[in-house]
C-alpha cells in the first residue's frame, strides 16, 4: 500500500501548495489501498483553521491498523482507548464533500469525531462495515422442554467461529465478544422487529454444530423466539457500544445533508454539548438488498446537552437496536457539599463516566428532594475534575442551606430547541423519539412505526439519569402506522418520569404538551399514558383500529390513561375499532380534565 | 470522612509551612477513614522536587472513589483507564517511610506508580486488599461422567455471586470477571501448587448451588483437579492483570526495603525502562494465617527494558501466580522499510502494546532472518508514534539494504546486569526464575522450589516477544528442593529459545551459562535441558533425588538433555538416586562436549 500512499500524498501537496486560500482544501482519489494512513498524512500537514476534504465519487477502504489512537470519553457508549480514522480538533471550520461515495470501515474503529470545531459540514456520503459486529440467524426450531434453539446462520459479511462450545464474533482481528449478549428477533420479510417480540440477553450453555451446519444453542429461556425469525446478538452491554459513525462534541453549526450510515458500532450521529444542528435528507438504514437486519448497534440520533436549534428534515431512520432519537440533559447527584459556594457532584450512569456535566459560566438548577421542581439557579465559576465519575463545582451565589447530598443538578444552560419534521422512523428497537428539553419541541409531519412507545417522555433519577422535564411540546400532523408491537407493554405516546425513592411519585413533572391532529393506524388498544403531566392537549387526531397489522397484545388496556395529571384534554378526537375501554383516569387527573367533542369511542367521559 | 480528610490536611499544611528545606515531609497518621483522598490532596500541595512521606505505624485505607484516573499502559498487564492512589511524576526524589504500616487496598486501583523520578525509596510497609480479586474452593467432589467438579468456596474475604447459573467475583463495586478464566488447584496443607497440576482455562457452562451449600460446576474438563485440593480462579487472561502493586518507568535509582505485598491485582513490583534498582529485604508472599493460597495474581518482580545494576536480595517471594522474576528486553518486528533511515516497527504481543521500545539515543540491533545473531547496529534519532502496536523509528546510519519486513529489532541500550541472592522462591505458578539479558548474570545462595522449571532461558519471536539472548551467566550455590512439580514438562534449568518459523531453528543463541556448586533434590529426574548453547558448563553441582517430595512424574527422562549445542562441560558432578537415563546428546552436541570426573550417575559419558 506504500506506493499508493505516497501517489496520493504527492497529490495532497501539489494541491496545498497550489492553494492560495485560508482553506486547505485536500481531495481524495478512490483507492483499492487502505486509505486510513493517506487520510492521517493529509491532515498531519494542514496549518489552516478551515479545511475542506473532497471525495472523487467512489468506495474507500478503512482499517484499522495505522489509525491514531486515543482514550475517549463517548457518553451512552463504551468509554475507552480508541482507534479512530476522521479527527477534527479546533478547527474554525470543517467541510467533507463525499460526492456520493462510499467509506467501508473494517474492525473497531470510530469513524469520525469532531471536537471543538466552530462549523461543520459533511455531505454526500455513506459509511459501511466489510463484517458486521454482530451475529444472526433463522430460528430453524426450538425445544423448551430440553432448553435449545436451532439456529441456521445469516451468511453475508457475517463473521464468527465456534471453539469449545462457544461461539466468539465477530472474528477479525483481536477483537471478540464474549457472549451473545442483547438479542433480539426480526421478522423474516419485513425486517422489521418481531411482532411481540421482547428482548433478551443470551449466553448459551454451549453451542453444538449439528451435521447440517446448522448450530443448536443451549440455553433455557423464559421466552423463545418464533420459529421462522431472525435471531440477532449484539455482544454484552458492556462491550457492544465501541463508537458512533459521528461524534461531536463541544462544537458549533454542525450539518449533515445526504449522509447515510448502513452500520456502526454504537450510535449513527452523536452530538455532546454542541449548539445548533442540522440533520437533512440523511439516514440510518440497511443497504438495498442485504441479509442484514440491523443498522446501528444503538440509536440513529442522540444528543446530549446541546443548545440552540436542532432540526431533524427528511431523514429516514430504519433497524437500529434502540431509539430514533434521544434528546436530553443530564442530571448528577450532589454526594458532598464541601463549603458554602462547592460542591461534589457524581455522574451516576456507567454511560455517562468522564460526560463534562458543566463548563464555566453554566447555569445550573438545583432539585431538592423530595419535590422534582426545578427549585433554584446557580452559576458555576470553577470546575475541579476529580475523576470520570466526580466533579467539584464552585458557585458564583452561595449553595441554599436546604440542599443535601442526594439531590440533584440540572444544567439550565445547555437544552435544545428540537424540530423533527417530515422523516420516516419505523423497523427499530425501543423508541422512535424520546425527548426531554424544556425548550420548545416540536414533531410533524412524520411517518413513524415503533416496537416500544413510539414517543417517550421519561425525566429519569433512577437508572439514566437523564434530564428533564418538558414544558412546551406540540406534536401535530403525524401518521403513526403500526406502533407498540413490542412483548411488553407501550403505548403511541407515553409520558412517565422515572425518579428515585426519594422523590414525591405523584408531583407534577412535564407541562405543556399538545397532540394535535395525528392520524394513528394500529392493532392495538394503547394510545396515551400520562403521568404528572400538567396540561395535555390531545385534539383532533384520528385513530383507526387495524387487526390486519397483527394480533393485540394488550387488548384490554386503555386508549387514555392519566395518572396524576392536570389539566388534560380530550377535544374532537375519532376513533374507529372496538374498544370497550376508552379511558382511564386517576382521582387527581379527573378533576380539570375536558373531554369533548370526540366521535367514536365508546364510553370516553 | 470529610471531618477526617480537613484534620489530616490541616496538619499537612501546618507541616509543610514550618518546614524549610527543598524537601517537602508529609506525616499521616492512622485512620478509619479512606485515605485515599488525604494523600491526594497532600500531594496536589506539593512544590519541591523531593518529597517525603512518612507513615505512622498502622493500618491505612485506601478506596478508588475519589483516586485519580489515567489510560495507563502497563506492559505484561492489561493496558486501560485505571484508578491511581499514590502517583508520583517528575519528581527528583520520593521517599516513603511506612514505619511498619499496613496499607490496604478495596476494588481496582493501582495502589503505586512511579514515573520519571530520579530516586525512589520505599521503606517498611505491607500492602495487601480487603477482598482478593479471586475465587477458590475445595475440591469436594469430582464426576468425569457427567462433567461436574463440588467446590466448597473458601469463605475468607472472598466475595462473589451466582446470578442465573453464572459465578461472579469478586462482588464489589461495579467490576466483575465474566467467567472463572485461569484456574489452578492448590495442596491444601502447603499451599504450593499441587503435585502434578495442570494450568486450566475454566469456563462452566452453569454453576449450581447445591442443598449443603456446596458449588457444583457444570464443565466437561480433560483434566479434573484432585479432590481435596484448593481450586483458585483469577479470571480471564484479558481482564485479570489490572495493575502491579509498584510500577516504576523512565526512572532511575529506585530502592524497596522491607515492602511485603500480599496481594495485587496484577505484579508485585514492576520496572519499566528504569535504570539501578533494589529490592532488599522485601517479599510477596501471604499473610500469617490467611486461608488464601495466592499472593499476587502475576510476577513476582518483572523488568521489561531496564539497564544499570538491579540487585535482589534477601527476599521472599511464594504463591505468586507466575515467576518469581522476569528480566527481559523487548523484541519488534520491521512492519515497513520506509526510506533508507526509517523503519516503521510492530509491537507484537498483546500486553506490550503501547511499550516503548526505544527512545532517542538508544542504540539498537538488527536481527536478520534466518539468523537469531545481533547482526549490526544502529542509533535512534527519530521516533514517531503511530499507535499503541505501530512506531517509525529514524536512525543515524542507513539501514542495511539486506533488512526485511519480518526482520527483528532488540534495544542494545537497556539491558541489565543482574543478581539475585539469598532469596527464598517457592510454592508459586510458573517459573522461578527467568532471565533473558546479555550482561553479567549472577544467581547465588538462592533457596528454590518450582512448579515449572526453576531457570528458565527462553529468548522468543513466537508470542511473548522478549528478548534477548544471554552471553554472561553464573548460577552457583543455590538449593533447588522440589522442582518441576507441574504436569507439563519441565526441567530445574531450561535453556530453549522460541523463534518463529522463518528462523534457523539450530543455529546457536545463547552463550556462557555456568551451573555449578548447586545442591538439587527433587523426585524427578530431568535437571538441565539446553538447547543452541554455545558454552554451558555444569560443574560440582550434587543431585539427590527424593522419592519422599511425590511420584516421579516423567522418571524415564533423562538427567541431562542437550541439543544443538556447543562447548558443553559436565565435570565433576554427583548423583545420587535410580535413573537410568543420565544423558541424551544429539550430534552436534556430542561433537565437543566434555564430560568428567562426575559419580554416582548410570552411563554418563
Amino acid at each position: 500500500m506504500n506506493w499508493n500512499l505516497l501517489k496520493l500524498i504527492c497529490l495532497i501537496v501539489l494541491f496545498n501548495t497550489s492553494n492560495m486560500e485560508a482553506q486547505t482544501v485536500i481531495e481524495f482519489k478512490p483507492s483499492d489501498a487502505d486509505m486510513t494512513m493517506v487520510v492521517r498524512k493529509a491532515l498531519e500537514n494542514v496549518k489552516d483553521s478551515d479545511i475542506k476534504l473532497v471525495f472523487e465519487k467512489g468506495t474507500y477502504k478503512f482499517l484499522p491498523d495505522y489509525a491514531m489512537d486515543k482514550y475517549c470519553f463517548i457518553t451512552n457508549h463504551g468509554n475507552g482507548f480508541k482507534k479512530i480514522v476522521f479527527r477534527f480538533e479546533n478547527f474554525n471550520a470543517v467541510e467533507i464533500e463525499g460526492n456520493g461515495s462510499e467509506f467501508i470501515f473494517h474492525g473497531q474503529v470510530a469513524p469520525f469525531q469532531f471536537e471543538n470545531c466552530k462549523n461543520i459540514s459533511v455531505k454526500n456520503l455513506s459509511i459501511d462495515w466489510d463484517i458486521p459486529f454482530s451475529f444472526q440467524g433463522e430460528v430453524m426450531a426450538i425445544n423448551e422442554k430440553e432448553g435449545w434453539r436451532d439456529i441456521k446462520p445469516s451468511t453475508e459479511g457475517f463473521s464468527w467461529t465456534l471453539n469449545n462450545g462457544k461461539l466468539n464474533f465477530p472474528n477479525i482481528d483481536d477483537f471478540h465478544f464474549f457472549e451473545l449478549g442483547s438479542t433480539l428477533s426480526f421478522d423474516k420479510n419485513t425486517k422489521a422487529v418481531a411482532h411481540g417480540a421482547w428482548d433478551l440477553n443470551s449466553n448459551p450453555r454451549w453451542v453444538e454444530k449439528m451435521p447440517n451446519g446448522i448450530l443448536r444453542f443451549h440455553e433455557p429461556l423464559k421466552k423463545y423466539p418464533a420459529v421462522g425469525t431472525i435471531l440477532h446478538s449484539k455482544g454484552p452491554h458492556e462491550q457492544n457500544r465501541y463508537a458512533p459513525a459521528f461524534q461531536t462534541i463541544n462544537s458549533s453549526n454542525a450539518n449533515f445533508n445526504n449522509v447515510v450510515v448502513h452500520h456502526a458500532l454504537g450510535m449513527g450521529f452523536l452530538f455532546e454539548r454542541t449548539s445548533d444542528i442540522n440533520i437533512l435528507n440523511s439516514g440510518v438504514y440497511l443497504k438495498e438488498g442485504t441479509d442484514r437486519v440491523v443498522s446501528t448497534i444503538a440509536d440513529a440520533t442522540h444528543f446530549a446537552n446541546c443548545k440552540g436549534a436542532i432540526l431533524i428534515e427528511n431523514c429516514r431512520f430504519e433497524n437500529m437496536l434502540d431509539d430514533g432519537t434521544n434528546v436530553h440533559g443530564t442530571y448528577v447527584e450532589v454526594d458532598a457539599i464541601l463549603d458554602e459556594y462547592t460542591l461534589r457532584i457524581a455522574l451516576k450512569h456507567f454511560e455517562q463516566m468522564g460526560f463534562e456535566f458543566a463548563s464555566v459560566g453554566d447555569e445550573i438548577w438545583y432539585i431538592e428532594n423530595p419535590s422534582p421542581k426545578r427549585a433554584g439557579e446557580n452559576e458555576v465559576v470553577k470546575v475541579k475534575y476529580i475523576n470520570d465519575k466526580y466533579s467539584e463545582l464552585t458557585f458564583k451565589s452561595k449553595i441554599p442551606a436546604s440542599l443535601t447530598k442526594g439531590d440533584i443538578l440540572e444544567n439550565k444552560t445547555w437544552n435544545p430547541e428540537f424540530t423533527m419534521r417530515g422523516n420516516t422512523i419505523r423497523n427499530h428497537r425501543a423508541r422512535n423519539i424520546i425527548i426531554k428539553t424544556p425548550k420548545k419541541i416540536v414533531i410533524e409531519y412524520n411517518e413513524l412505526s415503533s416496537m416500544m412507545s413510539s414517543i417517550l417522555f421519561r425525566g429519569e433519577t433512577f437508572f439514566w439519569y437523564e434530564s428533564g422535564a418538558v414544558e412546551d411540546v406540540l406534536i401535530r400532523n403525524n401518521n403513526f402506522n403500526y406502533v407498540a408491537y413490542s412483548g411488553s407493554e407501550h403505548a403511541v405516546m407515553y409520558v412517565t418520569p422515572r425518579l428515585n425513592q426519594s422523590f414525591d411519585q405523584t408531583e407534577l413533572f412535564d407541562k405543556n404538551i399538545r397532540f394535535e391532529n395525528n392520524t394513528i393506524r394500529t392493532f392495538d388498544s394503547r394510545i396515551i399514558i400520562a403521568d404528572r403531566v400538567d396540561g395535555l392537549k390531545i385534539s383532533g387526531n384520528t385513530i383507526i383500529q387495524d387487526k390486519t397489522q397483527g394480533k393485540a397484545l394488550y387488548p384490554d388496556a386503555p386508549i387514555f390513561d392519566f395518572i396524576n395529571c392536570n389539566n388534560v384534554e380530550v377535544l374532537n378526537n375519532t376513533y374507529q375499532g372496538d374498544s370497550e375501554n376508552s379511558i382511564l383516569k386517576d382521582e387527581k387527573s379527573s378533576k380539570t380534565i375536558k373531554i369533548k367533542g370526540n366521535k367514536g369511542f365508546k364510553n370516553l367521559k
